[in-house]
């Protein structure tokens, strides 16, 4: 369906929807929002008193509207909604924001009139922005219909699932001289989906930076959303707050804007995949995006610290180093350069420490910046601090040749000509003074906290790594052949398990499924010793803890003795009625033990998912999704987000775990997955990394209504 | 020696030693603030010049000084600190700050000048305070030798290795509502630490909590420092940052104050043993001082979310579930109250969400509160959120009873009543208004920053664990009788390792050393089946990847066949020379892995280390600090603070790691380190938990030049 925005952000006229002439209700606070910031298009009013009201026309029945209106900003109750709503479309409104809520956030009936509202307005050629919608604005256009006035016009395109999150966003601008093209509440997104919208600011000429506040997308969007977003990040950065990250703030995020949530890690994957930033805190979300505006991306890890002052040279090295960069030792010949104009007792290292200095000239910041970037080259970025700006009343020394605000340009040329990002921290940065507004004026953005201003860094590092990195190509492979389906009372065990993904084409150590003793005896010679003999138990999760697993076995005998034994440790332990039969493996002796796996997703249709495996992975709980189809680039950015990354590379002799080896497993893992309704996920645990090949050693396949292995 | 520092805090006498007339040089500020702050002493000035200022004598010479002074605050240069001070000390003056810098930070030249200092001064009964003191203030004595004046007073007494984060947190000060009762810069601690400020503070009834800004402790006070803040934290609340967690931080560090850091695991660790709390960010350490002002500790971990408004509660979940605490859904019962009050669309599961009827009385917030306390008895702490105090520039509806700044002591009452703390997030928190200055008042701590609402309840939650900890009462029993002493050259073998470990009663395997395949399989049947064989390689860090151990052997002509095919394994990979002979061992079979280990720290003597063990355990890097001597309770902290703590507890039917069996471990092997001067650190890994015990399977020692195994 084709999803052009441009009645929404640019309409000619437009009407609102469940207007009263009473002073207290909300529409015409909206109205008077309007109003006063100027829009020059048409507004017309639909509500019960006819007549006028300064100078629009209010209408009684949706009948009478003009036949020219492209947009209709409904106020309307949930119910008249439904009565009301789709007679406006029928006049040729094309697009509607729904302001009111009482639907699909509230359960099951709310939901149900949601979707009759989009039903009948989608069948009137008209397209839905909300239910629950916060109100929206597009400044260049002089349009504001969130009844709140005074909103600091610049280049931040804000989409968001909260209206309170917008209105502390704008509130937070003014105090970082930013602020915003456009603002749109997306609500329930019973229509419109979020990415419909970054499309839109994407190609806008007024947004440089686009602001999320996402608590969850429409099942089975992601691919939609991983597209448009990849698109428009190589025009301009997207920076996101993922709300809903934790079990409670799911449940907190249903009820506020009905999102179906996927699990955080997926969200993360998606962004990191689609070059959308993401940050952790509400606060960063502005300041980030700022940081992304103002600033060229980063093209290394190493930063140069510039500064005056210890304990904040220190913080600042800290929080650098804890963000994932690097503050490397400058060279001798810098050191050696910083001597010559600095006192003894200023330490030079990085950070260099100017010690007060630049209250008798703040262009002292400009010129060690310079100084480092002439004598050593090896830097990507700055951070400059100091008590800047405001110390003793932002008195500078008489004999200053430059103020703090009219040394800010020097920096900007800087950061300008070399295409390096320089952030700036002084604790006054927050307070209204010329000298901040000079820096950020002059491109530096500068910040109050020492986090923000590495993590700003940090950010403009990822920007560079995403716009350099070549666009990923998929597999254009079609799915597997069909195989047979699967149904649960199939996979009731791990062998029948293994058999079937053996079928897809899943490499697992040679195997035999036995009923006895004698015959695990001579399934063992046939495949060749060592072997590892495992019990078959339906249902049983952990057959381990149960003895049903030996490993090392070397002879016949040893296995037909170990077989027995087996067999009496698990009859005391549950019952022999369960112990259905031994397989007989393989022994690929020991090596690094990968979880590779896939899931359904209600965003995403599946995700693969990569962790450290073998017994203990559960308790280590170190697992990353991947976004499929998996390649190996994917699968590498996957192992890079896990703890234990450092384990998968070159690792005692070792060479590096296979990236292809991984992509292609989930990958046929995912095509099982696919053809199979009923199959929620596959996992093989352990998976062993075995030189360049990727071996499973054990399987289950978990069906939607129940489990089993 | 004893560190009365009444003289400090409170001096009748004071003399600024390097006084100079000059307006332009520093000490003529700092007299000009003292004065300007009202210091009802006396104060006296040695400099070049004779004559008065503003009334104080200028004396010219340390002999002339008159004979009751009881501080001297020098600002003298370096060199000429070691020449007059000593004479200043000669006069009876038995406290010296010395503000100037240029010693022990500026490397060994600077470290020898300040030790001469420090002796010469003791010698003649002076303490020293710094050097590269930033300067002191105790406000309720009207003292301020800061240079800064109208530094905000209140309860929080503040210790700090840096000036510049003194400064920014007396800026932000003013933002809270807070204030200064102390602000001490310790400087260098040449020779009063950190700890004995702790210990004045911990008396001085003037101040409430404790703020430390600390890079270092100096060499060996870790103990010192333990017990002091572990004896304050029970009076009264202790904050710390801790700068230089990093590498390169802790390079700034040290060319900041001459710190000697040991690494940031072992302060953390030292930091919860006494209870001190700490903070990751400079911009949090005043903020959480705050709360544990102004605030209750909270008996548990679940929180309540009373507010207004969609987005802001689902990111307050989030951050309080990701800060550790617990956001549950309300009870029934509440949930109906609810729907009596609110309206239909309102979520009401936790978070409550009130849906802007605040602007029609800000009383809400209290009612709302007091319905949770009535009717679900089970929370332990609230947080109050929504766009409260400036909303639409702070007009309440006409008809409400209350303002916002009325509404506020409804609150503190509700959480002075009931005994369990209340934080309030608005987006206006830090905006100068009454409505938060009332708040405040109130007792109720007001925050712009979810996550530091969020880290404020955790941080009173952590308050409540400590001062409800029974005292840790430490095994008295002296140090193992001193056995054999160990050389590096003793110690090349694993074999000999556990040789050593084992006669100071750690338990192992049964073991025998042996120098042929033959020798091995008798060796074998006398432990009995199944054994481990390991190849002895002295020098070889990781036997495992050459070949060198073989699990699971379980007849003797097995054993004899697996020796004699490492030894050509190994001869292959790196000649036959290095291979010296077999360890055979029982085979206590497979069970979770630890790693367990002591090593020397510059701060403490010695410190335990507890991790993921096994092969793998580099890769996990999972690994916490212990501080000795080990009691079940340290080590139960310890596994808490393990990422894989869940694997440590109760796992697949076997029961807990003991903690006691930790404990006593880690003690054995503290006692051999301690009786070793040479042995730089001593780890096994890995330790088996078999049952209650814990068997170590493998060892090393290392040495302080060089290491071996």
């Amino acid at each position: 369906m084709k999803s052009d925005l441009s009645n929404l952000y640019q309409p000619r006229h437009i009407v609102i929807v469940g207007f009263s002439l009473n002073e207290e209700k909300e529409p015409i606070k909206f109205l008077n929002v309007l109003l006063k910031l100027g829009f020059r298009g048409e507004i017309s009013l639909l509500g019960r008193e006819r007549g006028t009201y300064a100078g629009c026309e209010v209408y009684a029945d949706a009948s009478d509207l003009p036949g020219d209106i492209d947009l209709a900003f409904s106020m309307l109750s949930a119910q008249k909604t439904l009565e009301v709503l789709p007679a406006v479309a029928a006049r040729g409104v094309s697009v509607a924001v729904v302001f009111t809520s009482g639907f699909a956030e509230m359960g099951a009936d709310g939901d149900q009139l949601q979707k009759a509202v989009v039903e009948a307005c989608n069948q009137n050629g008209m397209r839905l922005i909300g239910p629950n919608c916060p109100g929206y604005f597009y400044l260049p256009n002089k349009i504001n219909l969130t009844g709140i006035q005074d909103i600091p016009a610049g280049p931040v395109g804000m989409i968001s699932q909260s209206g309170n999150v917008g209105i502390t966003l704008w509130d937070q601008a003014s105090m970082l001289d930013i602020g915003f093209s456009a603002f749109v509440g997306v609500g329930n997104q019973a229509d419109v989906p979020i990415h419909d919208h970054i499309e839109f600011l994407g190609n806008d000429e007024n947004t440089k930076v686009i602001a999320l506040y996402l608590e969850g997308l429409p099942a089975g969007q992601g691919a939609r959303f991983l597209s448009v977003c990849r698109e428009v990040s190589k025009k301009k950065p997207i920076v996101a707050l993922k709300g809903g990250r934790t079990s409670g703030g799911m449940r907190a995020a249903q009820s506020h804007t009905a999102a179906m949530s996927s699990a955080s890690k997926v969200y993360s994957a998606l962004f990191e995949d689609c070059g959308v930033i993401e940050v952790h805190h509400l606060e960063h979300l502005l300041p980030i995006c700022e940081v992304l505006y103002r600033c060229p991306p980063m093209k290394g890890n190493r930063v140069a610290i510039v500064g005056s002052g210890g304990g904040h040279s220190t913080v600042a090295t800290d929080e650098i180093e804890i963000s994932g960069l690097s503050v490397p030792e400058f060279n001798q010949e810098l050191q050696a350069e910083f001597a010559k104009r600095l006192p003894a007792y200023a330490p030079k290292r990085n950070p260099v420490d100017m010690t007060g200095g630049f209250t008798r000239d703040p262009s002292l910041f400009a010129q060690m910046t310079t100084l480092v970037l002439e004598h050593d080259k090896s830097f990507d970025g700055f951070i400059n601090y100091g008590l800047y700006g405001l110390w003793h009343g932002g008195e500078v020394h008489p004999s200053s040749p430059y103020t703090y605000a009219s040394a800010a340009p020097l920096l900007g040329s800087i950061q300008a000509a070399h295409q390096l990002p320089i952030i700036f921290y002084t604790p006054y940065a927050y307070q209204n003074d010329v000298s901040f507004t000079a820096l950020r004026q002059a491109g530096i953005p500068c910040y109050a906290n020492l986090d923000i201003a590495a993590l700003g860094l940090s950010s403009l590092h990822k920007r560079h790594k995403f716009l350099s990195c070549p666009a990923v190509s998929y597999s254009s492979s079609a799915p597997a052949a069909v195989g047979e389906m699967l149904t649960p009372s199939d996979m009731l065990t791990e062998a029948s398990a293994i058999e079937y993904l053996t079928s897809d084409g899943v490499r697992f150590p040679k195997f035999e499924v036995c009923l006895t003793p004698a015959e695990a005896a001579q399934a063992a010679a046939r495949i060749g010793f060592p072997i590892v003999l495992k019990a078959i138990l339906p249902g049983v999760l952990h057959k381990s803890d149960l003895g049903g697993v030996v490993t090392g076995i070397t002879t016949c005998d040893a296995t037909k003795q170990a077989a027995e034994a087996m067999a009496l440790q698990i009859a005391s332990a549950i019952g022999a009625a369960r112990h259905t039969g031994y397989l007989v493996c393989e022994d690929v002796g020991k090596h690094r033990e990968l979880f590779v796996g896939v899931r359904t997703d209600s965003l995403l249709g599946s995700v693969g998912l990569i962790g450290f495996g073998g017994v203990y992975a559960e308790a280590v709980d170190d697992t990353s999704v991947c976004i499929m189809p998996a390649t190996p680039e994917r699968v590498t950015e996957s192992l890079m987000r896990l703890r234990s990354a450092s384990m998968w590379g070159e690792f005692r002799g070792d060479s590096s775990v296979s990236a292809a080896g991984i992509s292609e497993l989930l990958n046929k893992l995912n095509g099982s997955l696919l053809r199979n309704p009923a199959v929620s996920a596959i996992e093989c645990n352990p998976v062993m990394s075995v030189g360049s090949e990727l071996i499973a050693v054990d399987a289950a396949i978990e069906f939607f209504q129940g489990s089993a292995k």
